[in-house]
């Protein structure tokens, strides 16, 4: 089904608007993982119903109860929930997206307030935090039903939504919530679902528009070790005590090597090797060494060989280091032996891991090399959060859809992705529901979530939008099952 | 010579203003090594200023210049000196101190208030910041102006002051202004200073007043990493690149093991081992595990040798990892791989150590080790500040006078120590003036100086406002050289 044109017409006349709604979201502060920003989340959750609401769907605020977070109990952002057609002759997408978003400090060295949005008018770049991650994809939603309730058209498919505020830190509180709505069945806000879209990744490149048919999983670990009672001073105790920080260094240099591959027993070996015919799958996808310097900004590649640059993004296990909680962390030189000190570190997962698997490797490998020590310190262990890997079969109608609609906006046809990040409720969705799931990523290889600087191009917001809205129309081109 | 009972019981009768007094400057956060604070050092430096003023000192701030912190170019905080006496029959004596502070926010543990003083009723502690190091005993020589002022008593010597505002960020600016004031020989503020005294230590247990003859120097490290042009997601990013941290880490665990070893090699072994004569003198003190697991709060000790910790301490170098700049260090569970990280650790030196013949060898340790990672990341190290260590002759009238006036207000002999800290301007007195440097503690081992609820006794405040005028009284009983 061709994409009418109105729609089409109506996104590129609406486009200031569009770029006005999304200053407004990034606004908003929602950091999932900061206590203090946790009403922010609530404001943003308000927010997203009440623009869902204005364009005729019907919404609900779904209560998923309390979590502790820094010894504090907190209430969960609410699921917004949103449902608008029910024709028994078209087919039913359920939406997901989420508008909570990373931490972001100007101190963190951004070049603009992260939580306002600037546009650079040369470059045409939205930059603010969330603009790419995920608050543009979420709002690109919101501008095809603008489009449609202002045109008076009826939509091409039936639309669930599911949008979560706390993706960014565990989805606490969703699996639960889907498990048990799933449950329902016929009175189930999913009852009749034909397949899943998320908005949530990013393209390989800067040029060519993707599917992403897989993601890592990840397990989140906080090695925490302890000594003194209080910080200490170095001058005074300095070669009387075991120091926290020397056993916390000592522990996480045995994690992973600087050319990435993993030490813990038993965690790359899990994951069979690449045959030829993968590996070319690799070769061919479009993509270079330069592309990861330039979203890198440094000549930094692991190796010089653009295939297993891709595999160990798409379908290696990866673990980085993110930092240290208790530490001395400022500008300057203080002379502190800090008294409890806390690893942050994370493996991403590919099949067949899963944290289930992996977190007993990793616990007992640390429990080990702390002895090895010999410190009267004491360890702690902890998985923070984790999410199994998905891999899902792209040649499904869903896919073609999106293949379809993807050369009608962009001309070219997409590029088959696996993505390194993980969105864990991807493969809740997947299992739950029995349904197929389709990533139709809105941004670019360079936008830099999580990242400083993080960006959305005004090309890939409005082009995104009509890119959403034309799978949709190739959707409901397709004979409802 | 006896100290004059008046001066005694004024320092009884006074001691909730005194008290007071010291609250005021705790409630100045001069934090000398954050440029948000630095007007607050300023303040501290006018409060001080006006409280010498006031008892008849004659006061001069000098300003010490300009210099560079987290890219910004800042003001100096001012010495503050002062000149009481010019009676050529007398003694004159040198105090120094520093009324800066380390920094402090309650978020790193504290279970008061870091800039208010806080009175525990039931032990007498004094909680609050730079309460021990080192405002108490600046304001324990201002509690001894007050009395000989306000009771009309001259003092039993010429007193010279020499207080910096910059002693916990590597005292810039000050051994300069020393230098070039030295030279100036008969004009020099210093001109006729027989000997030096500094309270700005602890006692090395909670029992034995000390004095203390021997410092360590320091030697303070930045060692920086930088790949990406920016932080990056590692799901995304995650086994494509070289990522800063695990380099830094790696380095980090290569400098110094769990038992307090220093791994580069030629630091440890530039210090000669401990004869069987030397092992008894630290035998002798007064001093157990247990003092040492008290101020420390656990059994952490390196050893079970009383001697070889407090060698540890005093006649061994040590070295500290302080933290990371530049890492994630919040709560919770970002998935970030940062794109430079600044590794701050320090070394204590001992005799023949000097940041001079420790420093190259620190840095060439940190390049080789470095390029054996075989990584893409660039690395640079920097010496941010350092001090010689400092041992002085204990045999000195000086010493001789400070135990007298130790036994006459603690009835008891003082321990002779030497310290594991450093204060740099120590060793600027004894090698600019040639005189000698008495280190006159008033707080207690257990005081927590640069760290989490430091705090000063009472009675420490009071008996040590006592001890630093008896100490006067006792040098200037002594013949005028
Ligand atoms: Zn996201
Ligand atoms: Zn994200
Ligand atoms: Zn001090
Ligand atoms: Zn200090």
């Amino acid at each position: 089904m061709a994409t009418p044109l109105d729609f089409l017409d109506f996104v590129d006349t609406n486009k200031d608007r569009f770029i006005q709604r999304l200053a407004q979201a990034v606004e908003i502060p929602s950091v999932s993982g900061d206590p203090a920003h946790r009403h922010d989340v609530f404001r943003m959750a308000s927010f997203l119903e009440s623009q869902l609401k204005q364009y005729g769907v019907e919404t609900k605020l779904v209560d998923l109860g309390t979590h502790t977070m820094e010894g504090e109990s907190l209430k969960l952002p609410p699921a917004v929930l949103g449902r608008i057609g029910d024709d028994k002759s078209k087919k039913t997408i359920l939406i997901y997206g989420h508008f909570d978003v990373q931490p972001a400090q100007l101190s963190d060295g951004w070049d603009f307030p992260p939580f306002q949005l600037t546009r650079d008018e040369k470059t045409g770049r939205l930059y603010g935090r969330g603009s790419s991650d995920d608050k543009g994809p979420v709002l690109g939603w919101v501008n095809v039903l603008d489009a449609h309730h202002t045109l008076k058209k009826p939509l091409p498919v039936n639309i669930r939504f599911c949008f979560e505020g706390m993706e960014e830190t565990g989805s606490e509180g969703l699996d639960e919530f889907i498990l048990a709505e799933v449950k329902k069945g016929k009175d189930s806000w999913f009852d009749g679902v034909d397949a899943v879209c998320i908005s949530d990744n990013y393209w390989l490149n800067t040029r060519t528009p993707a599917l992403t048919y897989g993601l890592r999983g990840i397990s989140y670990y906080k090695v925490v070790v302890s000594g003194p009672a209080r910080d200490l001073h170095s001058g005074v105790f300095g070669r009387m005590v075991h120091e926290p920080m020397t056993d916390l260094i000592a522990l996480m240099s045995k994690l992973v090597d600087p050319k990435g591959n993993i030490l813990i027993p038993g965690v790359d070996e899990m994951v069979p090797p690449p045959d030829e015919e993968e590996r070319k799958l690799y070769r061919n996808l479009d993509y270079t060494l330069e592309d990861v310097e330039v979203s890198a900004g440094a000549k930094i590649t692991l190796s010089d060989d653009k295939a297993s640059i891709l595999m160990g993004r798409m379908r290696s296990p990866s673990l980085s280091l993110h930092g240290i909680e208790g530490a001395f962390y400022g500008a300057g030189g203080k002379t502190v032996i800090p008294a409890k000190v806390a690893g942050k570190f994370s493996i991403r997962l590919v099949p067949p891991q899963t944290p289930g698997n992996v977190d007993p490797l990793v616990i007992k490998y640390l429990q080990d090399e702390f002895a090895k020590l010999g410190s009267k310190n004491t360890i702690n262990v902890e998985n923070m959060h984790g999410g199994k890997p998905w891999v899902e079969d792209y040649k499904h109608w869903s896919y073609e859809a999106a293949h379809r609609a993807t050369e009608a906006v962009y001309n070219q046809a997409p590029d088959y992705t696996r993505e390194g990040g993980s969105i864990p409720v991807t493969l809740t969705f997947a299992e739950a529901l029995g349904v197929n799931v389709l990533l139709l990523p809105m941004g670019r290889g360079d936008d830099g979530a999580h990242s400083t600087n993080e960006k959305l191009d005004t090309s890939n917001f409005i082009q995104g939008t009509k890119l959403l809205g034309s799978y949709l129309y190739e959707v409901g081109a397709g004979k409802k099952a």
